[in-house]
């Protein structure tokens, strides 16, 4: 049975092929959000907090924080904040600690800049999930020495030195090079987590096919559990949410574990509930029965599904703490 | 290649493993439809022909005709109206008159009253398919010969005397039984479209995982087209269209051809589209697009799935009028 054990200070979350589908927050992330990186660069981690609050009450179980930042304006005053080595170890430990200050479930530590992996893994309470190693000689040797270090599972991606391989033959000979890589270092399977690298579908009209295929290979074949970035597929085409909302079904069905996603999105959380009672990982339905009050909710008020699901979570809460009351 | 080939008067469609996922419109349906039924008693087919018009605007592109209505006024008056053997035949017959003078589909022709079938048989035009035989030994001996008799393909539902297991392997055992006694009477494997019978996930939690695998081994071993009644999985739950709409993207991802299901809700029509684009099934994206047009238009104008539609489909034949007139 693979298991991926993750660790926040006081919860696991486990990933696996018995296991709900883990959703990991991906809104944590300053690439390509101009916003939030100017607001990181002046030291305002406000949007950090909201975004943090809001995924896991929409669902996510894992957060991925993202340190790749540029700060155009220190950049101009000190050349040293062109590079991502000098900006993202700092950066990274600051958005752990503000993250870690309002919620508490596992994390998932992203970064090309490996001292700003190690700064992570440092600043981390728990066993956070490492993001991630490549199939490139480079990062092998970089990365899996700190995954040994730490203990920590990671997120393997399988391109190479070559690049990003369209053949899916190539894709799935890179994830098994890196297993066995991580074994030499002692790192068993349970602990890898493999991206297989989905393409757009409106690019190549294959890659919804390749990538159920090497997601029932990567299972069969090297007892991994896999993930992935889920809104690629749908990259490009109209009705975004759509595509994604059978793309993580179908996933799920092929044996996909987990999904690296924007949690704050009805349409995609309501497929992966549904998608977890028909893969029964949900024992008498009570998360769909749970997510149903929230869709209602979010029709009779107009309300968001992120204000919906934190109204949801809130009144739970406060359900829980009422019977205790009336047990005592 | 497994294909299943229906026609109308001018109309092919295939259901097979490499076409777009089959919608059989299942609205024309009386049974349990009380205010249809009455309306037939009194000769008014209107609900029919908007039902019909409807379902083919939605997307269905075969429509089940059932005939299983109960005459109650009339039955009152003469006893022979409470048997369907009376009632059904002469009333498949009007309904198919009446569909086949709206639009132009290949039909699936639905009753359990075998001269209801034959009736359905010499009223429909081009290759209807007959819905259906089981495994048990009455109507394999009743039904073959008529599915012989008119070259065409069948719906063979997994039961027999015994009833309906909830053993997978048995249902299984009954397709295959199925499959062999047709091939006694020369009819192919593949004018068998399998309904597996699937179970509401509400009351039997293996019920999803259960057939996806039957499907994938009616295809892999048997090598037949499936279908099912696709709202079963979700009985007795909220927020039916959300598991309906993940349900209909991993059964089609385990392999599932066709479906008898009501076309006239966009959340699951949407599923099948963007299923069909991440099978491959969707050259160039061109039905997906036309798709997020019309969820558009019902958002913009708060317009129903089946008025946007219709209203589509006008303009588009419209926009295809006017290019012969253009090149005239």
């Amino acid at each position: 049975m693979t298991r991926t054990v993750l660790e926040s200070k006081t919860k696991t979350v486990v990933i696996g092929f018995d296991e709900p589908f883990c959703v990991i927050g991906e809104r944590i992330n300053p690439t390509g959000r101009k916003k939030l990186a100017a607001e990181l660069e002046q030291g305002d981690f406000s949007t950090v907090e909201k975004d943090a609050l809001e995924q896991v009450a929409c669902g996510a179980t894992v957060l991925d924080i993202n340190s790749g930042a540029v700060f155009s304006n220190k950049m101009a005053e000190d050349p040293r904040y062109a590079d991502n080595n000098f900006v993202e170890p700092s950066l990274m430990r600051d958005l752990i600690n503000c993250v870690q200050g309002v919620i508490d479930v596992p994390l998932c530590i992203d970064s090309s800049v490996p001292a700003a992996l190690e700064a992570g893994l440092e600043a981390a309470e728990g066993r956070p999930l490492l993001n991630s190693v490549t199939g490139e000689e480079e990062r092998l040797e970089l990365v899996l020495p700190l995954v040994k270090k730490y203990n920590v599972p990671v997120v393997a991606i399988s391109n190479d030195d070559t690049g990003i391989s369209e053949d899916p033959d190539v894709r799935f000979a890179v994830a098994k090079k890196i297993v066995e890589r991580a074994a030499d270092f002692g790192i068993p399977a349970h602990d890898i987590v493999v991206d297989p690298l989905v393409m757009p579908v409106g690019a190549m009209a294959s890659a919804g096919r390749q990538v159920f295929t090497l997601v029932n290979r990567l299972r069969d074949e090297l007892g991994v559990n896999t993930t992935c970035g889920a809104s690629n597929i749908s990259f490009g085409l109209p009705n975004r949410h759509g595509i994604n909302g059978a793309y993580l079904p179908m996933a799920i069905g092929a044996g996909m574990t987990s999904a690296i996603m924007n949690p704050v999105r009805n349409q995609e959380m309501e497929a992966i509930r549904a998608a977890n009672l028909l893969m029964n990982h949900d024992p008498n339905g009570m998360e769909w029965i749970r997510l149903s009050k929230t869709l209602d909710a979010m029709k009779e008020s107009g309300i968001s599904f992120a204000e919906a699901s934190a109204a949801a979570a809130t009144s739970s809460a406060g359900g829980r703490r009422g019977g205790r009351r009336r047990r005592a």
